[in-house]
């Protein structure tokens, strides 16, 4: 690990981490030495045990087992069983959360459910700054439905007043992907019921590092990712909650034969399974599965609560040692500063944050950029470190105080940034 | 490897091993020892590279470069790589064919993309004995489209007449999961364009094992399965084909970042990528989706045709087999009797058929059973020897004439058959 002068102590840092009640969670993860990773928002690390659980598939399940693992090994249940341990994460019964498809697809499932549950109702409402996919699918949704649906996309100010007796459904994203702002989810579930409507939360950026009470808040649908702080791997399969109230009513659009009641039956006509069963479509993806399986016992094991007093501790010094190192550099904070409206990341703004970000990564802090100016650095609570936070800040204020970002290679925009 | 004394000669079958020009692809796939694995068309077995593939990918890839992996191990060209890759053994162009998401999702995706090539025709032909998901994918979309689509199901007898004026779509998947009845592909996509509709095949038993040339026949779309002849391992991602003349006006009903032209520009409006990108709607899963670029190779590497011919001789010696070894047992060829107008597998009808396969598992030789009364077997070529239609139909012999089958364990039902 790298560690930079700077004005104050790095001693302070590693004294924060040698009190850290819950320290030792990183070992529970393959995080690389030499970098200072801060994008586990986007992709989290690998969990420690998934090395020997996807060998166990790959050979003993999959090569010898063959298809008899589907009961032998219970691949069947994985699409409940890991949603089952999700539902711990977020306030929710386990037999309120299904594994399926990616969060995409989910959405599409419930806004279909949603429009189906409010007869007569055919607006989605959501905010203009909602991640692109959730506005895409909403979208589609809408196009493909012709006059039974529409998109009412308005800032987040006017959120309230879009809310009237043509509203089937409100879709937050509860942690906003840029700034990390937090949508106080008890409050916004309660304005959409009293328009009679229903809600839909996205809770990409809080699973596994926000406390999510979707039972307390009386929340109908949300959807979540598997790879961000569920550490269940690139591309890990998402996952899809509906309050129990709905489960015998439940409709959506996607009708597929492991969302049957009785699947090897291949009855001509659908019956739809029990609870959220139903939310299956096709066959689950078992390599996914089991690595998120593994990333999400991870975060259980730590606890949601002790992750998320680590989180405001660290976002808080971030944000704090960015202020105070870099100064007149031009960073324009992006994220709530009271740790109680934001999630896990903390966002500055900066004209040339694209080459600002490459000369960080090129220096071994990885965060992430967000068109068209917001730098985007995630604190995954499960294994980042306040010594992570102190480097970070240290390369920060050196890129920028000798002018390294300011190099051709910094502004040259791949294709993926 | 067990052999059983029959009458004739187990030598007649080693022989014809030692005479098959492919008999060395077995390798390329981990078969356990002591089964004859005749499932490879519900889950194939894993191809040999698989095992140090996911290694790389989970230690390297996920665990050591992370997010970065996305541009740097082009992650995000896997979709449309491993379906350039399928493209060739279903005479597709590499451009025409991507991976995503489930076959289910992808049969509602290209329905939907077909209702909408096709206005102011609202009907959906299949027939009654498609595969479960096929009809329930179709019954789900026109629930939904509520009077903008409806299914029209018939009996095969039937679906020449079932093409009228309405008919946007007629879906058929090509070898029928019951019987292995192949559909004259050629012969059904110009009766529909007759009919000015489009057609739609579900490739699940065909790819890998059956050449296809959608192009030569002209076929609009085509979804398929990556689990069974294609070995990706269970539940592998599936891929979707679409010809290059609807690559600028497809509309599918599943608008997700991943199929926007620049998803990382996180517009507020949705872009649909050119070609097949826009079948893309979520984050790909990378683990599944490399699994399934091992098995796709290991298939290429063989090549289609040759498959083909094993597999023909294999079926047509298992057929032969079972009439001569186990006459005056009560089961009826539900296969037709012609290789040429069936897939890779071959099935019998018996009132006992679920305690039979039973039984047969029980002695090593595995199966399925298709509910009310089918035994399916099927002979994936790439590594089934002719030694195991041998074995297998000995085995069968065994358990017929010794009553193994009458027992109570092998007819108690499990939750998953």
């Amino acid at each position: 690990m790298r560690t930079v002068d700077l004005p104050g102590s790095p001693e302070d840092a590693l004294a924060l981490d040698a009190a850290d009640p819950i320290a030792s969670a990183r070992d529970l993860f393959a995080v690389p030495e030499g970098v200072v990773y801060l994008d586990g928002n986007s992709l989290g690390p690998p969990p420690r045990g998934v090395f020997e659980r996807i060998d166990e598939v790959l050979r003993v399940e999959w090569g010898s087992d063959l298809v008899r693992s589907w009961t032998k090994h219970r691949w069947i249940d994985l699409p409940e069983s890991v949603g089952g341990a999700i539902a711990g994460l977020i306030g929710a019964d386990p037999r309120e959360v299904a594994v399926a498809d990616s969060t995409s697809v989910n959405i599409f499932k419930l806004l279909g459910a949603a429009l189906q549950l409010r007869p007569g109702r055919k607006v989605i409402v959501s905010e203009v700054e909602n991640f692109g996919t959730d506005l895409y699918v909403a979208e589609g949704l809408a196009e493909f439905l012709g006059d039974q649906a529409s998109l009412r996309l308005v800032d987040r100010s006017q959120l309230a007043s879009a809310l009237d007796e043509d509203v089937a459904v409100l879709m937050l994203t509860h942690v906003d992907f840029r700034t990390g702002a937090l949508h106080d989810m008890a409050a916004w579930t309660a304005a959409a019921h009293d328009a009679g409507a229903l809600v839909l939360w996205d809770l990409a950026h809080s699973a596994g590092a926000v406390p999510v009470d979707l039972g307390g808040c009386g929340a109908d649908l949300a959807v979540g990712c598997g790879y961000k702080y569920l550490n269940g791997g690139p591309g890990a399969p998402a996952f899809a909650y509906v309050a129990r109230r709905y489960h015998g009513l439940l409709q959506t659009p996607l009708w597929g034969w492991m969302g049957h009641e009785a699947p090897f039956d291949f009855d001509t006509g659908f019956r739809p399974a029990s609870a959220v069963g139903r939310l299956r479509v096709g066959t689950p993806p078992i390599l996914s599965l089991a690595a998120l399986e593994c990333g999400v016992a991870g975060i259980a094991e730590i606890g949601i609560d002790a992750l998320r007093r680590k989180s405001e501790a660290l976002t808080d010094l971030f944000v704090a040692l960015v202020e105070r190192e870099c100064a007149g550099h031009g960073f324009e904070l992006a994220s709530p500063r009271e740790k109680d409206r934001r999630g896990s990341h903390v966002s500055f703004r900066h004209p040339e944050g694209y080459a600002i970000m490459q000369a960080l990564i090129a220096d071994g802090v990885i965060g992430d950029f967000r068109s068209p100016d917001i730098l985007r650095f995630g604190f995954a609570p499960a294994y980042v470190r306040f010594v992570d936070v102190w480097n970070a800040v240290a390369t920060l204020r050196e890129i920028m105080t000798g002018g390294k970002w300011d190099r051709a290679e910094f502004k040259e925009r791949a294709k993926v940034t």
